[in-house]
């Protein structure tokens, strides 16, 4: 069997790769995350989307495997590379798998993914990072994985992208943060402003910047942003390199926030990451 | 005149004091802050009040004196004394004056305080505290002032408290907040974690360490807490001793917190602090 359907089935969206001896032959995106389906509503929209791909068997990764998602596919703890993966892939149908996430536990702290795994390893495995490696996944929980011989060996998450919508959304200062937040000078103030590591002052400080007239208040939105991924940057960059999984606008802010701090950005294509990541896991299994 | 009604009138709650001949003979609490009452209706509410205590002339702080409040009563720039603040009193009658906030503008940076003045130049006018010295005043924006000369010479402000509850009723994370935080061994777990400097890390590790058993769920306020206090705490405490104007159980926390980073906590009165600062500012524009 060298056909199979991958899909990245997350929170909000999911997308579905058609693939054929390793190569995507199609691929399809839409808005049906597991957020979007209700707990009991998992089977029949396994049966919808294999039908609509000529019952071809289907390898899922993402919050699927989650205990909101299809089936709680567990966590394979890390030091973990695409062995342990594939070992861990759990099998709810005789042709549905589901890939594990990965989990973490040192000194106290915790950490967990799912999803993020398929593209750290795919990227790696594929050459588009390097084997040792320090790869950044931003967006809602930010991902900075340490990548070890192809494993991935640590990994810190970052809850930036979802402060960034508690703030807009909630704070007293959201009422300034209008604008889509850009690349522009107030983005790179935010930037600067992070490197005095006093979060909790300078997200007050907003709204007196505005009050005094040390900011024009339609470049909030931008000066937070920066602000919180300088902070996330400047805490987990190092001195490495950062190969930035990400697209479009999230991955421009990123990448100007770590060139700002001084860092060197590459970026990584991460649906290729993620196609390799599964094909690998796929072959493993099959 | 030596009687007059002195009013701490916030933005949910104001508390007023007649004060004779320096001393407080009488004082009441209500909720009717600024938040409480519509736009137009300031005129009236502050008949009522006045009328309350027999027309005697009334010296308003705080919230009130904001473009949200009864009228703009604008800023004294810092570093700024009694002497700085009297004379920037607002009288919208002839026996109701309104005492001017703070402002701070330096590189870059600004901020504002609106009633906390009084308290801060009150304790250290009273004895309360030394004439140089770091005071601290939680709460939903948590102020840390530096006093020189009895002045006060800088200030910085943290959204400590309003991102506590932020999280707690907007963040994924919230959903494991459900106990009220108290000085217990999650909260100083919490402290502790704090020293790494990764806030937006440790916060996202809430879940996970429940979902991976390294911490019990019902104690995440707790945790969250001292992550936050004890940010807070690092950030502005340097290695002076805290002079910490609060009550209750905010007080509690913040002088463990201060504590268990190895500093010195010297409690002082807030309301008498207020009333010290309010009493000299009356003598000053009587």
């Amino acid at each position: 069997m060298t056909r199979f359907v991958a899909v990245d089935w997350g929170s909000t969206n999911r997308r579905a790769y058609v693939i054929d001896d390793g190569a995507v032959i199609f691929s399809d995106r839409d808005d049906r995350g597991v957020t979007a389906i209700a707990a009991k509503g998992f089977d029949a929209e396994v049966d919808i989307l294999q039908a609509r791909y000529d019952g071809l068997p289907m390898l899922l990764a993402g919050m699927i495997g989650s205990n909101r998602g299809w089936l709680d596919a567990g966590y394979v703890t890390t030091p973990a590379g695409l062995d342990a993966v594939a070992c861990g892939v759990s099998w709810p149908r005789t042709d549905v798998a589901v890939v594990p996430g990965l989990s973490l536990a040192a000194n106290g702290r915790g950490d967990v993914m799912r999803g993020e795994e398929v593209q750290l390893l795919g990227a790696v495995a594929a050459g588009l990072a390097p084997v040792d490696a320090l790869l950044c996944q931003p967006g809602t929980h930010c991902k900075w994985a340490r990548m070890a011989g192809g494993d991935v060996a640590d990994f810190t998450t970052a809850m930036t992208g979802e402060m960034f919508a508690l703030l807009r959304d909630h704070a007293l200062i959201g009422r300034e943060m209008i604008a889509e937040p850009s690349d522009d000078a107030a983005f790179l103030d935010g930037v600067a402003e992070s490197a005095r590591g006093d979060l909790l002052a300078a997200l007050f400080g907003v709204r007196p910047a505005s009050l005094l007239g040390l900011r024009k208040p339609e470049s909030a939105g931008s000066f937070v942003s920066g602000l919180l991924i300088g902070t996330d940057v400047r805490a987990h960059s190092g001195d490495d390199d950062v190969h930035l999984l990400a697209d479009g606008a999230i991955g421009a802010l990123y990448a100007r926030a770590i060139a700002a701090v001084g860092g060197t950005v590459c970026r990584v294509d991460s649906h290729a990451a993620f196609v390799a990541g599964i094909v690998r896991i796929q072959e493993r299994i099959a």
